[in-house]
């Protein structure tokens, strides 16, 4: 039986969980956490399942050819890993689906003044707020990759208007720009600004005091990426003064995020603890299974992460 | 020209954007205020349009016709008049549009946890709730109306099983159940119960303690309608055994809510001003013009409220 390694950092529960999923949808192979493998079985695993993975762990499979993550964002593991293995990340429309859910969610969120409201209830204060259809709030998807296009679709279905941000201006059925010029005409154009961007070399920090200040003024940010693409002291600044309304924060240099973050309390963010699209166990163990199976039966590896690109 | 009488109680700004729209789409008549009719041109009044209007004006006018409401909920009026005058109610797409989104919105508030994130937000506590997706989260849509159905729409599209109930079972494209023994039925196998009955002497008082506890331990309930439809002792009785989980209310049995209601501070619910659906004066204006204009034409009233069902 063909031994698949499996490496993650997190609760017992979860490994517990995610390892029965996976048995169950992989039974033609013996999948193992690390620390049961002896010497011998080491030298056996060509493949490993990997969530949150000591990197150390991953170095002491020395015939390792390719690893699977569980999940969708991958660049601490690009980064610890620095090229040494292909990796393949979580692409699981279920994912999408989610994501694209979470995204219409907050938008909407936004557009309806949820978080005016909710002050104006703390004030017991009875006052009806101007309303903007959607047709006049005009959403901007930064990262048009599958999440992204799942993210549009559903904003559009509900009648808002999107543009696209991306690295490659790619084909989609909403106008998409590209570049530094093309991220400012996007920024300018936008009342929601949602950041679904990989974290890279190029999109850390992107989000600054000079991008903010491109947003119109009263115009909001949803972050669902990662923490870093953002640069929290210049949106706390551009909040404070008043030029955005609000922003709504899943993801965070630090996660958890301490209790020292000024995030926590500020009246204009709304912060959730990474949960915008959660990994279903279910749709992604299949999808892990079909990738693995498939490279058993014809050698053929997944599309793996580019090396430069990082993602 | 043939006068039309508008006849309104708000405040003066309401009333003069009113007039400008309505004598932009009305340009062939005279609409003129209440007040300003002479006791000759009381007498040649045939048609008044009115929002929340006094009583005691429209039975200045001895001639009058019909009336047609700028509002969709008309219970207040129809029971003022006492059947007296017939009355138009407002059927406005584009209401029923944005009372199916607010219904979306708020239903995501609930099926997204926001309400339980927000509290986490306030303790700086980080924990990822369970996920339940739409197709586990059963939806009841009490009235299927207009709005009802177009709220109905927007969740099955968004992924939420959908049971209606309604006066009479009506034609849809989800069950529609009637009757106490369909209301149990209905009550009983919803996690979120939205409310979009009209008010009358039939559904005063029908969310009760007995409804209430036919719903499932944890679901929640979204009132959109009106607020005398939902027994708010019972409502808050039912969130403080824990019973239920959350109620998002737009309408209440005085509004503006008084600063002394108990709901204002509750920490299961959400209190919203009356804003779930709020009327789009440009399109309710075109639809009033081109009821009015029909008549003039042909003499022929559109569909009134049928005086015994109060809707």
């Amino acid at each position: 039986m063909t031994k698949i390694a499996f490496v993650a950092r997190g609760s017992e529960g979860e490994e517990a969980q995610w390892l029965g999923v996976l048995r169950s949808a992989l039974p033609e192979v013996s999948l193992l956490p690390c620390r049961d493998l002896d010497e011998a079985s080491r030298h056996e695993i060509e493949v490993a399942i990997v969530a949150n993975p000591d990197p150390a762990e991953l170095r002491a499979l020395p015939r390792l050819k390719w690893i699977h993550s569980l999940w969708a964002g991958v660049e601490r593991l690009m980064a610890e890993l620095d090229g040494s293995v292909p990796v393949v990340r979580l692409v699981d429309p279920e994912l999408s689906r989610s994501m694209g859910e979470a995204v219409l969610a907050w938008t909407l969120y936004l557009q309806r003044d949820m978080p005016a409201y909710a002050d104006q209830q703390r004030r017991k204060l009875w006052t009806q707020r101007p309303y903007r259809a959607p047709s006049e709030c005009r959403l901007a998807i930064l990262g048009t990759g599958e999440m992204g296009q799942a993210a549009a679709a559903r904003l559009m279905a509900a009648g808002f208007p999107v543009t696209g941000w991306n690295r490659t201006p790619k084909g989609a059925d909403f106008p998409v720009h590209s570049g530094p010029v093309g991220l400012s005409r996007v920024l300018e154009a936008s009342d929601i600004v949602v950041c679904l961007l990989p974290l890279t070399a190029e999109t850390r920090g992107l989000i600054d005091a000079k991008a903010l200040s491109q947003m119109p003024h009263g115009a909001s940010l949803i972050n669902f990426a990662r923490g870093p693409i953002v640069v929290a002291a210049d949106l706390i600044d551009a909040l404070d003064r008043g030029h955005l309304t609000h922003a709504v924060l899943d993801v965070f240099d630090q996660e958890p995020l301490p209790e020292a973050s000024p995030l926590w309390s500020h009246p204009r963010i709304t912060v959730l603890p990474h949960i915008s699209a959660t990994t279903n166990v279910h749709t992604a163990a299949a999808i892990v299974a079909g990738n693995i199976r498939r490279f058993l039966d014809t050698g053929d590896l997944p599309k793996t992460v580019d090396q430069t690109r990082g993602y």
